[in-house]
């Protein structure tokens, strides 16, 4: 039998960053493994060039080799070398049903953890050991569920198929669209996501969430001329001009009567030294709006300023996606089922079907969109605890009896779907 | 024999803007025809096309209606119409020989002249009656020197060619270049252009001026598309956000070491009322170098902006050349002739062979350049006069007694070169 | 008995803009005064500092003269010259009783109307004479409307006190917080504001609009120096500059999570010439939002980015207020009362408690605000009439017998409240 | 008899950056003294507030580190601990007479050193040993020939005072005003001033140098508020916004008819995250011209620029000077002086008075405008190698040959004076 709170104290321990959990990823794939579900992972699992903000390659050795020394399975880890940090576990039951997925986030934030001593894990000697990362944010809890919920459904005691989806770089909104491109949604009925906190008290559920806004994060380069700014200022190409250029003008893009909007240029770099024509700039761009017809706009718009931002300096330029999400619209029919089931376990005493989401966006928005773009149904859940600290701040904590109550509710929404 | 001062008062009575000198073109035809030159006007005097910053059909119309009231010839001024008000007069002398040519500019300014009584010109009732325009340049006084010349010449008593132009537009540096691409430029060896006053006394004659800017000015138009600002502001184009962003990124072109540079961004207007998102603008650019070069360089880089400052917010734009001009390299040989035959005329007393002229851009430039690009020599001379006022001021004023002096010395130098 | 179609057609053949409403505003008070009205007009009926974009006194000086050459009372018009166009009649009932307002707005738009045979105006003779204003928002019927009222109630037979309120330049939302300040709505317990149109259909009554932006528009003003853009630039302070670095900063003003906001620069004209920096510049700007604060923070805002953009390069500014309006929040009860009252009227058959106003922004939001604010209550109705064309469009028309049905409602509501 | 070439090859393998030449300035130290001069160094040697671009306190204590680690002798290091690493020579001679000062730097560049075979120190075992820093403007030669100087003149067999000045971070013009400030050039009746290279041959001198440059090197930093961009935007105080329009308004700022300058927004740098409001963002800017006064203008116009974009946006602000020079206004005099000596040295065969410097700027100039100010006279001059590669190249380098001829010159200089 699983011991919750040790495996999530473990994870808690080891915060890795989005496409470097390997050390997680690994320990997840050893669990399902040893509990009889068919694993897949590394190049299997996530399509490798949907990825999005994928850490240098130096940063993703650097923690794979702390993966290695920190008791990752040498020819687990492998398979995932280069930040291909997803796992698939999957049980068929004893006879033919549907298909039902759960999805479970496992990254960590860049966040230095506190060291206070009324900070849970700090006084309970299980803070971060890698200096400047935490699970800020639950997920480390939520991986924790994941493996729970495949203990007590590994007797495979049900019809139809399970599918435990452990998804990489949730934070930033990364991973969940290459788990989807790889077609690993696409014979799913049911998705159930789920998230801890969000402003949930203890006991209280959400079948279902809204607010989830439509977003894009782009990072765009801009590639100019160095000169010296004293002897020859005319043979530079300035790539901060057209990057100064395009901030502005990316922030008057115009609101929208079709949709809220928000735009923000999150960071601005370049140039080197006083006297020289900076010749490279970088930027990062978000775009948000309610519907993705809206965030697509204004996004065409970034794109179109900052290439003439550019052009108008002589400047290349390029632009990566490095995160995206879409709105979430939960079937109300999930929602509700998931209730009727929260409501028969113990510890568990204010229920709302539908409620605003204040964290923004969330990816998991690719794969409930993509089941129901095949016909099937899925929601977005909140699960209730108390936090000392708000998501993403060094005293963010969760209470871990929720970890065994959510089990118990996943497990109940599992079997009743798998009939 | 013509009387120099009143002629000259009443061109000063009778001030016509770049293109609209109906009037006082007509004069000169009438009197060149009556010298017995050989008259070239309208269209064949000047290239339509090649007309840089026409004023509007209205206003040539309207200048137009006025000369034929005011005693323009109309048999004359109907060849003329839309503003083909360049004339140049023709003398072939005895006996065949080289071609030379001067040039005297006719253009008065948009300056409302002076009403005060120390104001000669009203004092002595030949203030402008055109009010709003004003002879402040002396232009008023070339055009009579050059008819005083095409007195003194008129027998044709030499060997060669004489070739009066009188230039239309030299005021925004529209005119000559016109006049040069007709051709009319292409069979001169010697070329005399002059200026009176600039900074120059009485008495004082310089064979040579340098310092002249090469300078290119520009009309951009934006085109964008209105809508409501408040009910749907992102159906708009918006004009003025591309011009106002050309405008800031015009003025941040670099410093140039291989030459003097200025950039101006003189006029921008755009937008109707508060709440219509601006579907027009325009704006009026001017770049000056003292190279050629490096002043065509500054011109595509504006261009450049404009271009991408208008894409960016997805407008159409259109850049008109409305001016321009190139420096002016004299010939030491002609300037050194020049002095010559001053130290000659009574009433010079101070010579200089080249000197700093401060007048910024002059498209005589074009005319110069021409007869030197096809192994021709050429001018431009400064002849002094005090003034009372500086140049385009309303109280402006040159003394009359420079007019015939200034004959005799032009008359000189073509009796020297027509042998 | 007051011909209303003929007095609408009088008014529309004579369309004057916003604070020119001489001869307009002198038939309101002819009228009024022959019904027996008291009639407070000129500076005691609006307070002249509080006006807002009051046009150039050569253009309220041509107004003047335009009215009394088409017949406007020289002895009445001369209390109004200056632009004080707004009219108030007061009748006193037989006994005590309530204060009950009606606001009629009597001001034109500069728009040129068609000419077109369907258009109605244009068929039947009483197109506008004022080429280039046009009476294309239906205040040519609220006027009459208001007169047609006054005629109705002229005996007195009620308790309390009726105020016919004649407001100038609703358009431009400028004229009616001048009224407000100088007191006429401290003693008025309802009022009743109205809009022929706005998307209604003949027919139907909304007792109450919504959606109406708070809003303020503000002229800016920027003081430089100008110089010769070749000879000396850095001489210059350069208003345009200035202007364009407003221009973007005031559209990058960040969304507001506390309520929806517009922002536009509507205007921006600045500069002479492309030789010469330029010296002044203005700009028009437009700030809204769903909220009175979120407007009012979003204006400190643009009245800071344009007090700093002016400091950056040493101009001097001034920022005028031009415009302005509140939201309103009509009360539900006169909403009610008013659709009861239009129940009884024959030719309304669709009826609406309260509906959304696309209109943007109404400055009887003032009245309505100063009213409620001192105990009593008010509200802004939509009455319906199908128009051939949108509102401010040169073939805007309205149906005329929807003109008597007003009168008819507004009588019943009258009636009902002064007892 | 010091070993010129190993010690220049020493020091070139300790490259150390400006403010961390503490291995080499105690190095100078040990020379010196053992040569028997009076050595100040430390505190008493610079002024701590004057120095511009101070590296962090952990560089510092990180080159400290290094520096014991290397060799440096840890009593004399001591007090130069914090960046303290001027050191000045005073060696009085056997009779009254006046004070003759030579200037030599000792920084280092942070360039990258070839590994290249064909690279002279690569091939000959003295690259640097630290990664990242080189000696690529030859600054290690200017340390060896004033230890060498100092050996020649070390039996004090003259008239008068030498004084050898051993500068630290020229690089950046940051270290010589501190050197002033602290009144060590007070005293001095002559300085000289040299660099080898700079474009001038193997066997040419030029006795003096023009064309340097005023320039101010200004560090901003704006400082914001954070707020999560799709949250609450508008809480948020934008700091690249603020950074932004003072980049452009910068570069805006108008060309000079006064002299020419030069201006560089260099480094731009601000923001976190995309989906945070960016709160802080720092910029790098530099002024130049060719006087004094118009570069102390254009520096107030971009502190003007800075203050005002940064109020725009409610943003604090600071502005550092880390950087400055001033022109160079060589004494004829001391030129000549200087060519009339290298012509009795063998190996020099050509001489120029006074060229034109392509460097730029050189702090240098505060010294010898201290000792102008004060009735003195200096010069800076040119001594001639051939490069292989420009200077700030990972493969420049100098011909060690020069370095006992620069000792004679500058020894035949000095004896010619101290008379």
């Amino acid at each position: 039998m699983l011991d919750l709170v040790s495996l999530r104290r473990d994870f808690h321990r080891h915060p890795e960053v989005g496409f470097t959990e390997f050390r997680t990823a690994s320990k997840v794939v050893e669990i399902l493994t040893s509990l009889g579900y068919d694993v897949i992972y590394g190049q299997e699992a996530i399509d490798g060039d949907s990825r999005r903000g994928l850490p240098s390659e130096a940063a993703l050795e650097a923690a794979y080799e702390r993966a290695l020394r920190d008791g990752a399975n040498p020819a687990i880890v492998e398979k995932m070398r280069g930040g291909y940090t997803a796992v698939i576990g999957v049980k068929k039951g004893k006879a033919p049903g549907p298909t039902v997925a759960f999805r479970f986030d496992m990254d960590a934030l860049p966040v230095l953890e506190s060291t206070e001593q009324d900070h849970f894990p700090q006084a309970n000697g299980f803070r971060s050991h890698y200096e400047g990362n935490m699970h800020a944010c639950a997920h480390d809890g939520h991986t924790t569920i994941g493996l729970g919920l495949a203990e007590v459904l590994a007797a495979g005691d049900f019809s139809g198929t399970l599918k435990l989806i452990f998804q990489p770089a949730e934070e930033g909104v990364r991973g969940a669209y290459a788990i989807v491109e790889k077609g690993h949604l696409d014979d799913v009925d049911y998705i159930f996501c789920n998230h801890l906190g969000v402003n949930v008290p203890l006991g209280e559920v959400h079948g279902g969430s809204y607010g989830f806004l439509a977003t894009t994060k782009m990072m765009a380069h801009f590639y100019g001329v160095s000169s010296h700014a004293g002897a020859s200022p005319e043979q530079g190409k300035n790539a901060l001009l057209g990057a100064a250029t395009a901030l502005l003008n990316i922030h008057a893009i115009p609101r929208f009567s079709t949709g809220d909007t928000r735009i923000n240029v999150g960071v601005l770099e370049g140039g080197t030294a006083a006297n020289i024509i900076p010749a490279y700039a970088k930027m990062v761009v978000e775009t948000r709006s309610i519907t993705e017809e809206v965030n697509a706009e204004v996004e065409n718009r970034v794109r179109n300023i900052i290439a003439h931002s550019a052009a108008m300096h002589e400047l290349d330029y390029k632009i990566e996606v490095v995160g995206g999400a879409i709105p979430i619209n939960y079937d109300v029919e999930m929602a509700e089922l998931a209730l009727e089931e929260a409501k028969q376990v113990e510890g568990f005493h204010s229920f709302k079907h539908g409620a605003y989401n204040s964290m923004g966006s969330e990816d998991a928005s690719f794969m409930i969109k993509r089941v129901q773009d095949r016909g099937g149904k899925g929601t977005y859940m909140a699960i209730g605890t108390d936090i000392p600290a708000p998501h993403h701040h060094p005293k963010f904590d969760i209470q871990e009896e929720i970890l065994p109550r959510s089990v118990a509710l996943l497990n109940r929404i599992a079997r009743r779907l798998l009939t």
